[in-house]
C-alpha cells in the first residue's frame, strides 16, 4: 500500500504512519465542508488568492522523506546515543541533581503542564500561577531578598538584565565592576549585551580595590566564585557597604543549593541577587532550558524584567493569583524598556519550586550537607596526597592545581566515567553534584592518582563557619506538607486540574500559534543522553547534540531561505537581540557606524523596539494606512529623513494584524535601497512555511519561535527557542560561542547572546521530530490547513463580529482579528467580558486588544479539527446573541452572564442566586450541560475562582506565599 | 552524612534519598501523633500488641540493601540492557505492534489511569467504564458476536474459560476437540485445566473427521492456524453446522487484526470467540500483560466469565455505564462457579481500545492490508527461491520447509535483527507484524537465502477471497472522531478526569491495598528492553529478564518463607489454581488419589472455593465464631469427617476480617496432622511482611498478589499478578513451562497455567523495584505503618461505627470492619448510601458489604499520611451527623444528601431545588468548599453522574456503545 501523499493529510481517514495525518486536525471531508464554506474548491486555491504571487516559492522545500514517529523515535534514540553523559563534575553553573521521578512524569510529561500558555488569564491558570509562586517564595527565602521573579532565561542573562536593572536605579555612571570569579560565559554575555548600550564591563580580582579606583553603578560578585570560593560573610558585608557608600549596587550571583547553608546574599547586603535553580531537580539539558531567577531588595520590585506573580483577590473576595504589574512589560513600555524578555522559564521554574515542595527544608539542607561533605572529604584527601586545592572555605567546587597534568587528569576521570572542568594547562575544576556517587570520588582521587587517604576529619577543609546561614527558610506550609510521593502526586494533580491547557480544548491565541506538541516530539527529551549531558562536555561525548543541532539549523535555513541559522537564542526576544546586533555589527564592520536608526511599524510587537533599543538603535516609527499595511508613504519618508542613520526595518509577515501584505516586497526593496537591512520577525512563520521563504522574498535577517511555529511547547509560559536565521552576507555576525568568554568581542565578533552554546538544547530534538516527521509535504499542508482555519472562522464570525482587516480576495492569513469596538459602544459589553465567558463556554480566550484595542485575535492553526472549530464558533455566536440580550435590556449591563463570567461552581452553587438569569445559564451556556457528554467527550472546565481585580494586587503587592488563613472565605 | 535507618521512615522530615521516606505517608511527627492517639509510644508496641507472639520472625528479612531510586533505575536500566527485543516476527498470538505515542503517555503512563481501581463503584468510573465499553464494541464488532466480556487474562485461559463456559451451556460428554493448529501455549493451559476438571482434550488434525466420531462438547479452532493458514469461510461454516448438529459449540481462537480481512467467526457460525488484543498497541511486554477477549452469541452472555460492563441509567436519568451482571461473580457462585477470574486486564483493554478509537475502522485495515501484503510479497519471493510456504490462504504467517536448515535460518536471521519461529528442525515460520519494516523483510530473505526475488504480483499467493469479510465495523462514531492527535489526548483526559483514581485522594479498600504505585517502579516498564521482548525470544536475548524474575522470585520466597516462587500465574486466581494444583499434584504423587476435600471458613473470598472447585476438589465449609475466626471445634469435626479425604485447607491471613487470629498455628498443626495441606491465602500480606512469614509459620502453599501488597498499580481492573509460593516438598507441582506445550503433563507434572512462561513478566520490573528500594527495613516499616494506620482509623471512628472484630488487646490488623447495621436499621441509611456520600466528600468508598453484608471495610494502607488518614476519618464523623439528623427525622428517610448522594453538578446547578438541605451541603459537606482549598491541595471532585440503577442495566442488557442520541437528556 502507498503510502499517502502528505499534502493529502487527512485523506486517510485514519491514517497509520503518516505523523501529518495526525498533527492536522481536520480530516479530507472536514477539510472539503471547511472549503466548500468558503467556496474554495482547493488548499491551492485559497492559497492563491491569500498569499501575494510575488512571495511565493516556486519550488518544494528540499527536506528529507518524512519519517513515521516509529522512524522519528529510532532516529533520535541513536542520536541520543551518541552523547555521552557520563558523570557532570564540572560545575561553571551546571550541577548534576536528581529529578524526583513523579515530578518527571507529573510535570515535564505532563501535557496538563507543558501545553499550557502563559498565564495572561489567570482565572484559568491559578495552579501553574500557584506553583511560581512557590517559585518566587523559594528564591525570596533563599536569597534572603523580599521580592523574586518568576524566572528568567539563563544565569548569563539574568546577570545581564541585573545589570540594566542597577544602570536603571542608579542613573550613575557607565562602569560595571564584573567579578573575575564570574562564570565565563556570564562574563561573555554581559559583554555581549553591554557594548551597544554603552556600558563598560570592567574584570577585577579585587572587587573592594576596583570600586575605590572607579565610580561604577554596579558590582557583580559571584558567590560561590567560578573557581569555587566561598567569601567569608564579613568580606560581603564590607564589600556591600563600600558600594553602597559610593551609590553603587551590589549583584550577587549565587548558587541555590549552596544558600542553604550560607549566608543569603540579602542578609550581607546585596541589592540583587540572579542565579541558576538548574540544580533543583532539572536535568542538564546540555545547557537549557532551566529557570534562572532574579531577586531584590525592597525598591526594586517594580524594576524586575521579565514576570512577576502577585496575590490579589477576585470578584468574590477570594484570594487569587495573576501576572503583577504588567504595565511594566516592553510591549506597553516599547523603545523606553530596559530589557525586551517575554518568555520566562515556567515549566523548569515548576519542577524547580516542586522539588523543593517535596524535598522541604531540611531535605535541602541534608542535600547540601551531603555534597558539601563529599567534597570537604575529597579536598582533603588530595591535600594529603599534596594537591591541596586553592581554597579552604568552598561549598561544592574544588580547584586543584596539578601543574602541566590537568588535560591528563580530565582525560583519566573521563574514562572512569566523570567529567571534570580544565580550568587551564595546570588546573582542574571538581564539582560535587547531588548525583555524585562514593564511585566517582574514587574516579577523580584516582584521576589525580591520590588513593583515599584514610580519615581526615580534622582537615580545615570546608569550614564554612565564618558564612554560615542563621536564619530560617521555606517554613511556609506548602514546602513542609507534600513529602510524600502520594501527597506529591496529589498535589501536582491538583494544581494542573486548575488550569486549562491544550489537553482540554482549542487555545485560539493570535500571534502564538498554540498548535499540537506531539508525543513523539516530546519523549525524546527524556532520553539519558539528552537530559543529562552538560554544556561543556568534551566533543566527543557531544556527538549526538552536534549532528542534531547542525541538521536542526540546516532544515531551519532551508525552509527559511536563508543562508544560515543558530539555534543559541533561547527566547524569541533573545532572537531578535541577535539579528539586531547581526544587523549592527554588518553595519560597523563595513565602517557605517552611524547606522543607527531602527523603522518600526506602529502595530509591532513591543518587544522589537525593546530589542532595538538593546542592540543600540535608535526606534523611529513608521505608520500604518486604515487598512493596517505599513504606509508606504510614511516609510520613503522616513527613509528620506534618516537615510544615512538608517540601520534597519522590522517588520513581521503575515502582519501583526493577521494579513499578507501585498506590499511587502516593495517594502523590502525600499530599504536596501537605502542601504538598510530587512529584519523579519518570524512569529507569523506559520502562515508561510512551504509557501513563501523569508530570506528569499527580501528579507535579511528573522528569528524564528520554535514555541510557536515548530511545536515546542508553551509549558505555561516557557521554555521558548528563538533562533536568528541570516542572509549570507550576515553569517560572520551570528551569535558567538559562550565557551570562548570574552573572547568573541575582543576578536571583533559577537558575543553570545546565551548562556550556553546552543541554548535551549535540550528541547531541540522536538522541532527536529516535528520536522524530520512532517517533511516538505506536510509542512505545507500544515501551513494550508492553518490558513483555511482561520479563514474558516473569519467565515462563520465575521457577521457576528467584523473582521478587521483581510488581504487580497478578502482572505486573511493564518489568524484573524475580530472587531468588539462597535458592539462595547452599544452595549458596555467589553473585550474582558466576551473572553471570561468563553471559559464559561470551555476555551481559553483568543488574544485581547492586541495589535488593536478592543478586538480578539484568533489563531485557530492546523492542529483543531473541524468539530472543535465548530465548537468555538457556535460558542462566539452564543455569546453574541447574549450580547445582544444586554444591548436590548433583556438583561442590565451590570449583571448577565457576560459581566458576571467567569462563574465559579461556588456562584452557581451558592443558596443565594439574584441574576436575572438562571444558574444553568451561567455555568453551562448553550452546547454544554452537565453531565457526560458522550459524543464530543469534553466535559465541563470550571475556573477556580472568579473574575481577578488586577488593579488591587498592583496596589497591594505580595508575591511569595501568604499563610494558608488569608484564603478563609 | 549517614542514610538514616528506614526503620526510622519520617524520621528525616524529607529523606533525600530514602525510598521509603516517599512510600510511607506519615512523617515522624504524624507518626508520633497516631501511636499517641493509641496510648503507645512505638511501633514495636503496637506489633506486639496485635500480632500473635507465636507467629512473629525472629530473624529481619535477608535482602540486600536497600537502592535509592536513581539507583534502582540504573540497574533496572542494565537489567533491560541484557534483553534483546530485535524485530519479533515469531507470532503464536504476540505480534509486533506501533503503540501510538499519545497513547503510550496518556494511558499506560499516567497515574489518572493506571492508580484506579476496579470499578465497582460505577458513579466514579464512568471514564474507564466508557474505555472498556468500547473494547467491548470493538471485540462484538470484529469477531460479529453480540456479546463481549471487559476482556481476560491471556488467550490461553480465554480458551480454557471457553471450555468450561461450553461444557456448563451444553452438559454433554467430557471431551473438547482442540484444533492440532491451535498455539502450543493454549494447548498446554487448556490440558492443565482439563484434567482436574475430568475433561478429555483430542487434538485434531480434522476436526470434522475427528467430530464425526465424538460426541464432543466443544470444538475449538485456531483461525488463522498457528501455522498460518486462513481456513476459507466455507469450510468453517460446514464445521460450525456439523458441530452444532451433534450439540456442541464451536469456539473460535481468532486474531483481531485478521479480522478486518477476513469473515468473522459470528458469521460462518462459532458460538464463542476469544483472542488477544496484544497486536493493537500494546507492547509485548515478554509474553503479557495483555487483554485477551471473549465474546459469545446471544443465549451464552450470561455464562460469560470476568467482568461486562453494561449500560444502565443513574437516578437522573442519564445513561450511565456500571458492571453488568455482577451476581454472576464468582464470590456469590463460590463453588458452584465455572470460573475463578476476578481480576481483567483493564489498562491494557483500555489502551487495545484507543488504538482501535485512533486508528478507526479505515485505519485498522489499512494496517491489515499492509501486513498482509508484506507477507504475500514474502511468500512470492521464497516460492520463486523453491522455498513455498506450506499454505497459499494466509494473513501474515508463513510456515517454511527448509529440511534441516530451520535452526540455521532462524540464527542468521537473528543476527540480522529478526526473531522468527523454529517450528520444528525443518520449518520456520515468519510473523510480519506492524512494525516490521522493508529492512526487516529483506534479512528474512537473506536468512533463507532469497533475493529479493522482483515483483510477482501474479503470484497465487496470499488469497483471501475465500474467506474475504463483507460486513462493515466500528462504525459507531466513538471510532470516527478522535483521530488526530489533539482529539485523540483531549478524548483521552476527558475520560480519565471522570474518574477517582489514587492521585487524587484516599481509596481505602479493605483487602485491596490501594497503596502507592511510585513513578520510579512504573517508568521501567517502558524501556525498551522490557516492553517489546516477544516471550519466545531465545534465552541468550533475554538474559536480563532471566535475572529479573530468577531474583524476584528468590526475594518473595524469602520475604514469605517458602522454598519457591513462580510469578507464572498472572492473576490472584490463577496463583491460587496454581497453589491447589501443587497441593493436588502432592498428593498424587503420594499415591494420595481420595484426598480431593478443600476446607474453607465461611468468610473467605468466594475465588477460593471457585478456584478449589476448578482443581478438582470438593468444597467443605468451615464454621465462624461469634468473633470471627474459624471455630476449630467445627474444624475439628471437618477434619474428623473427611479424614482420609483431606486435601488442604484454604485461609486467610490475617483473616478477611482484618484481625490476626491467635489460633493460626494450632489450625495448621491440625490440619497437618490429618495429613492435608494449609493453603494461606496471601491477599493480606501487607500486615505481615517483614514481621512474619506464612511459610514459617505453618503454611505449606500461598499465593501473593503482586497488584496489592508489591505496588502493582490496580489499572482500573488489572493487571493483576499473582504468584505461587510454596514449601520444598512442594516445588516440584508448581506450574510448568508453556513452551513445553503439552508435554509438562504427559511427563506428569502440573501444566502452565498461563500463557506465557513468566506471566506478565512485562509488569514485573514494579514489585523488583519496590523491593529493591524498600529493603528488609522499609518492607517492616511499611508493615508497621499499615497496621498503625488502620488501628488509628479503627480508634478515631469506632465510637461512631462499632469495629467489628479486633484481635488481641483489642488491636485491628491492616483493616477494619465498620459495622453499619445498627445504624441502618435505626435510621434507614445503608452502606451504600454512606459510600456514596463519600463520594460527594471526596473519597472512593471502602468496600461494601464483604465480607460482612452491611459493613464497611477500611484498608488505609501505610502510603497515606495523616494529613489523608484524617480527612477521611473527618469525613465519616460528618456523615455520621448527617445520619443523626436523618435519625432525628429532621431529614426525611428518602430525601437528604446521603440518599441523593453522589451529587452531580447537574443537580445541584438545576433551576429547580427542593430538598430539605441546601445545593452547599449537598456538593460541599463539612471540610470542603467551593474555591481553590490552597492548604490542602485538594480540590473538588464531580461524579459525572448521579446514584446508578443497576438492575435496570441487568434486565435491559446493553453491551456495546451506545448510539450518541440515547445520551441526551
Amino acid at each position: 500500500m502507498a503510502r499517502p501523499a502528505a499534502t493529502d493529510a487527512g485523506a486517510v481517514v485514519a491514517g497509520t504512519t503518516v505523523f501529518a495525518d495526525r498533527h492536522i486536525g481536520p480530516r479530507a471531508d472536514e477539510r472539503d465542508k471547511m472549503l466548500a464554506a468558503l467556496g474554495l474548491s482547493s488548499l491551492d486555491e485559497l492559497v492563491e488568492q491569500a498569499l501575494p504571487a510575488g512571495i511565493r516559492s516556486s519550488e518544494p522545500l528540499n527536506l528529507p522523506p518524512a519519517l513515521s514517529e516509529t522512524e522519528a523515535l529510532a532516529a533520535l534514540r541513536g542520536l541520543a546515543a551518541r552523547n555521552a553523559p557520563r558523570r557532570a563534575m564540572i560545575g561553571l553553573g551546571y550541577h548534576g541533581t536528581v529529578t524526583p521521578s513523579v515530578i518527571r512524569r507529573n510535570v515535564l510529561e505532563d501535557p496538563a503542564w507543558y501545553t499550557a500558555y502563559t498565564p495572561y488569564q489567570p482565572e484559568i491558570s491559578q495552579g501553574r500561577l500557584e506553583a511560581l509562586l512557590n517559585f518566587q517564595t523559594m528564591i525570596s527565602d533563599l536569597t534572603g531578598l523580599p521580592t523574586a521573579g518568576a524566572s528568567l532565561l539563563d544565569e548569563a542573562t539574568a546577570v545581564a538584565e541585573a545589570m540594566t536593572v542597577a544602570r536603571r536605579s542608579t542613573k550613575q555612571g557607565q562602569v560595571l565592576l564584573l567579578d573575575a570569579a564570574t562564570l565565563p560565559q556570564t562574563v561573555a554575555v554581559v559583554r555581549t549585551r553591554a557594548v551597544p548600550l554603552g556600558i563598560e564591563v570592567r574584570l577585577a580580582d579585587d572587587l573592594s580595590a576596583a570600586l575605590s579606583e572607579t565610580d561604577a553603578f554596579a558590582v557583580v560578585v559571584q558567590t560561590p566564585a567560578a573557581d569555587g570560593r566561598v567569601a567569608p560573610t564579613s568580606e560581603l558585608e564590607a564589600l556591600a557597604a563600600q558600594a553602597h557608600a559610593q551609590g553603587a549596587l551590589v549583584i550577587a550571583a549565587c548558587d541555590l543549593l549552596a544558600l542553604t547553608l550560607v549566608t543569603p546574599p540579602g542578609e550581607w547586603g546585596a541589592d540583587i541577587a540572579v542565579g541558576s535553580s538548574q540544580r533543583f531537580g532539572v536535568p542538564l539539558f546540555y545547557g537549557g532550558p532551566h529557570a534562572a531567577f532574579m531577586a531584590v531588595r525592597a525598591g526594586l520590585e517594580r524594576t524586575l524584567p521579565g514576570r512577576l506573580v502577585g496575590v490579589s483577590r477576585d470578584v468574590h473576595g477570594t484570594a487569587a493569583f495573576r501576572l503583577a504589574l504588567q504595565t511594566r512589560e516592553q510591549h506597553i513600555r516599547r523603545e523606553k524598556a530596559t530589557s525586551n524578555i517575554c518568555t520566562a522559564q515556567v515549566l523548569l521554574a515548576v519542577a524547580a519550586s516542586m522539588y523543593a515542595v517535596y524535598h522541604g527544608p531540611e531535605g535541602l539542607r541534608a542535600i547540601a550537607e551531603r555534597v558539601h561533605a563529599d567534597a570537604t572529604k575529597l579536598a582533603a584527601d588530595l591535600a594529603a596526597a599534596g594537591m591541596a586545592p586553592d581554597h579552604t572555605s568552598f561549598f561544592d567546587t574544588l580547584t586543584v592545581a596539578v601543574p602541566g597534568e590537568a588535560a591528563a587528569v580530565v582525560e583519566r576521570a573521563r574514562r572512569s566515567g566523570v567529567h571534570l572542568r580544565l580550568v587551564d594547562a595546570g588546573r582542574v575544576g571538581i564539582s560535587v553534584g547531588e548525583d555524585t556517587t562514593t564511585a566517582d570520588l574514587d574516579a577523580v582521587r584516582a584521576a589525580f592518582g591520590s588513593d583515599h587517604g584514610g580519615d581526615r576529619a580534622t582537615t580545615t577543609f570546608g569550614d564554612l563557619s565564618a558564612s554560615e546561614r542563621t536564619s530560617a527558610y521555606l517554613q511556609h506550609p506548602v514546602f513542609r506538607t507534600h513529602h510524600s510521593e502520594t501527597a506529591m502526586l496529589r498535589y501536582l494533580r491538583a494544581l494542573s486540574d486548575r488550569d486549562f491547557a491544550l489537553d482540554r480544548g482549542m487555545i485560539p491565541l493570535g500571534s502564538c500559534t498554540m498548535k499540537l506538541n506531539a508525543t513523539t516530539e516530546m519523549e525524546p527529551i527524556s532520553y539519558d543522553g539528552f537530559a543529562n549531558l552538560h554544556p561543556l562536555a568534551p566533543a566527543e561525548d557531544a556527538q549526538g547534540y552536534a549532528e542534531l543541532v547542525s541538521t536542526l539549523e540546516g532544515w531551519l535555513a532551508e525552509v527559511t531561505g536563508y543562508a544560515r541559522v543558530s539555534v543559541q537564542p533561547n527566547a524569541g526576544s533573545q532572537g531578535e537581540l541577535a539579528g539586531l546586533l547581526a544587523i549592527r555589527g554588518y553595519h560597523e564592520a563595513r565602517g557605517d557606524h552611524e547606522r543607527r536608526v531602527c523603522l518600526i511599524p506602529s502595530s509591532a510587537h513591543g518587544t522589537n523596539a525593546a530589542s532595538a533599543v538593546m542592540a543600540g538603535m535608535k526606534v523611529v516609527v513608521v505608520k500604518a494606512t486604515d487598512d493596517g499595511s505599513v504606509d508606504l508613504d510614511d516609510l520613503r519618508a522616513k527613509i528620506a529623513t534618516h537615510a544615512d542613520q538608517l540601520a534597519a526595518i522590522m517588520v513581521t509577515y503575515p502582519s501583526t494584524h493577521g494579513v499578507f501584505e501585498e506590499t511587502i516586497t516593495e517594502l523590502c526593496a525600499l530599504v536596501h535601497d537605502a542601504g538598510g537591512q530587512v529584519y523579519v520577525d518570524g512569529a507569523n512563520l506559520n502562515a508561510l512555511l512551504g509557501l513563501a521563504r523569508p530570506g528569499r522574498f527580501g528579507a535579511d535577517v528573522s528569528h524564528l519561535n520554535l514555541h510557536k511555529t515548530f511545536c515546542i511547547p508553551h509549558g505555561g509560559g516557557g521554555p521558548g527557542v528563538g533562533p536568528v536565521a541570516v542572509g549570507e552576507h550576515l553569517v560572520a555576525f551570528l551569535p558567538g560561542d559562550p565557551r570562548r568568554g570574552a573572547r568573541n568581542i575582543d576578536d571583533g565578533a559577537v558575543g553570545p547572546v546565551s548562556a550556553a552554546p546552543h541554548g535551549s538544547a535540550g528541547i531541540l530534538p522536538i522541532s527536529w521530530a516535528y520536522i524530520a516527521m512532517m517533511g516538505a509535504d506536510g509542512l505545507t499542508a500544515a501551513t494550508q490547513h492553518a490558513l483555511l482555519a482561520a479563514n474558516y472562522v473569519a467565515e462563520r464570525l465575521g457577521a457576528a463580529y467584523p473582521v478587521l482587516y483581510a488581504g487580497r480576495g478578502g482572505r486573511v492569513a493564518h489568524e484573524c482579528i475580530l472587531d468588539l469596538r462597535p458592539i462595547t459602544k452599544a452595549s458596555g459589553v467589553t473585550v474582558d467580558d466576551v473572553a471570561k465567558r468563553l471559559v464559561d463556554y470551555g476555551f481559553h480566550a483568543p488574544t485581547m486588544s492586541f495589535p488593536v484595542a478592543g478586538t480578539l485575535m484568533v489563531e485557530p492553526t492546523e492542529s483543531e479539527d473541524l468539530a472543535e472549530l465548530d465548537r468555538f464558533c457556535d460558542a462566539m455566536l452564543a455569546i453574541r446573541d447574549e450580547i445582544a440580550r444586554v444591548e436590548a435590556g433583556e438583561w442590565p449591563a451590570e449583571d448577565n452572564p457576560l459581566a458576571n463570567a467567569p462563574h465559579t461552581q461556588g456562584a452557581v452553587t451558592a443558596d443565594e442566586w439574584d441574576h436575572p438569569y438562571s444558574r444553568r445559564t451561567g455555568a453551562y451556556p448553550a452546547g454544554l450541560h452537565a453531565g457526560p457528554i458522550y459524543a464530543t467527550g469534553s466535559d465541563k472546565y470550571w475556573p477556580p475562582v472568579g473574575r481577578i481585580d488586577g488593579g488591587f494586587g498592583d496596589r497591594h503587592l505580595v508575591c511569595t506565599c501568604p499563610p494558608p488563613e488569608s484564603f478563609e472565605e
